[in-house]
């Protein structure tokens, strides 16, 4: 291009500095032309549209406003709309692309951390470390100390059960095929052969929640998966079996999730609920067999800087006309988170 | 050889059956002559003494008497001391070693869980899962709620300080690779080469102290690793620091480290303490930046079989005149676990 190509940042203040520290704005700065002070989280007032009128590139993160037509009108060079955050689909307005706009998601960045608390929460899960941490700190000189105990299992032998073959879901059952465990795939779009690729037997919900000692949800929030673990199919699951939700919280029906785990018959880590967050003294927050945590399994502090990376190595990528590693296509949108 | 070697089990019956299901029997049976029926936990009584007159192997496990002279003396065609659990050194008397038995101990097999619990509570101690996890469950309506809070900062871009390349310590540092992360390395055996090769950087412990952000500890318990962590090093600490500790409660001094932690300028995640169990009502139990688990990181429930298969492909390995690939040598007891 003859030019230097120009952008745009919409992102909110708070999150910039994790997401963009120094060192990656001066990569970035070698790549387009961007004035990193002028960062816009409404891109409707004036100074927004004297910026928009020469921006080639829209650079996205928390915080951003939805990109819809005016924002096209007011950005008529708008060819990339890089979004340094994972969820696209609330951001972009189908219009986008049909104006040839090419759009990237750090979905892939943030897909990493979220695996890795996974991992982390099915070895721990399985050996119930926090329910016994729990008993441990709240015995009393004459209570049963359970030294030793044969209750958490551990995950040798277990039956995971990986609801949806997302980016997220594909890290996990990449993961996974480093323990000795059998692996249940629930995903409406995977053949039989695809899940045999990736490590896992593919099996109807019901079926997996009849079958798996821990049950990880990955799926998109949809109106078609909207409460997909209901009551009903928690009362599928064996009994010592856990739930762990690191996806959205409309995937699991709250009230009967919390029945199965106040029953003591299936234990909780949810890294995200419905609502979010649960109201102070929700009874899930006082369950010795229930970790909630405050949807922190993404990229946070020190992790945000792998969003800005993927960002900066895809405006590198457009800019030096490569195909980017995160595009979203317009036919993906209904489908991913 | 000639005939079928005969084998006998010294381990306690609270171990027996998860470390050797039936399926691992029905294989030790296809190698070995072994009464599964006849275990023993004392091994000086004439029963024992019966099924020690004809032993070539014992296969021993938690809860056996220590195997010294008067065992020897017993056992005169003993030629094999497999150990199906991680620690031999308070087990076996060097004695035997100079009676020509081989020595074989499946500390590799419980390397393999202690390494998973090690790197979950890395994942999560550097995101401050637990402690937010703790706030989030206590606030009441007009509290924070630490949302998108910035604390939890994740491992990403982190250092973190591996004490002992001890075999549990290999395992994390293979673990380690697959993270973004600075590794410090300190023990005294390993070369600057040899620590480069696992990829870490060999420092003192001084500097790993300073340096880390995160430190793990895998060292044995000796006489010169007790209390190696003491409150000089302690304060040598980065603020928000944090130790984890799935090694010996004797490395750490328990003392420094509550004082530390009270001051919540360093967390904690210990498997092991220093008395164990810690009394109730302890200090460490009730603070919400210490996690304390009940000794649960190693082979446990489902995963006790782990031990047992060790130790049958050892005895398949012997029998077969095969190397054990879990031979202990006389000159390694004052040093391993």
């Amino acid at each position: 291009m003859s030019r230097r190509p120009v952008a745009v940042f919409a992102i909110a203040p708070w999150a910039f500095d994790g997401v963009f520290p120094a060192d990656l704005l001066t990569r970035l700065r070698q790549l387009v032309d961007i004035d990193p002070a002028a960062r816009f989280t409404s891109l409707a007032g004036p100074a927004a549209a004297a910026a928009l009128e020469k921006a080639d590139l829209l650079i996205t993160g928390w915080g951003c406003p939805r990109i819809d037509a005016d924002v096209l009108a007011a950005a008529p060079r708008l060819r990339a709309l890089v979004h340094a955050a994972g969820t696209v689909k609330a951001r972009v307005d189908p219009v986008v692309f049909e104006h040839g706009v090419v759009v990237s998601s750090a979905a892939e960045a943030n897909a990493v951390p979220v695996a890795d608390y996974t991992i982390a929460m099915l070895v721990l899960g399985a050996k119930q470390a926090f329910s016994r941490a729990r008993r441990y700190a709240a015995a009393g000189e004459d209570s049963p100390r359970d030294w030793l105990s044969g209750e958490g299992t551990g995950l040798h032998g277990c039956t995971v059960g990986v609801i949806g073959a997302s980016r997220i879901g594909r890290h996990v059952l990449h993961r996974l095929r480093q323990f000795d465990v059998e692996v249940l795939l629930h995903d409406p779009y995977v053949s039989r052969a695809e899940a045999a690729r990736l490590g896992a037997e593919l099996v109807g919900m019901d079926d997996l929640c009849r079958r798996s000692d821990l049950v990880t949800v990955h799926a998109p929030a949809l109106p078609e998966t909207r409460h997909m673990l209901d009551g009903r199919r928690l009362d599928l699951l064996p009994d010592g079996a856990m739930v762990i939700n690191t996806a959205r919280g409309s995937l699991i029906d709250t009230e009967a999730l919390t029945r199965a785990c106040a029953d003591g018959r299936v234990s909780a880590i949810l890294d995200v609920t419905e609502p979010e967050p649960l109201p102070p003294g929700h009874p899930l927050l006082g369950m010795s067999n229930v970790l909630v945590t405050p949807h922190l399994a993404g990229a946070q502090g020190r992790e945000l800087r792998r969003l800005g990376e993927f960002a900066v190595a895809e405006v590198s990528r457009f800019v030096n006309g490569a195909p980017l590693l995160g595009r979203v296509e317009p036919e993906q949108l209904p489908y991913i988170a």
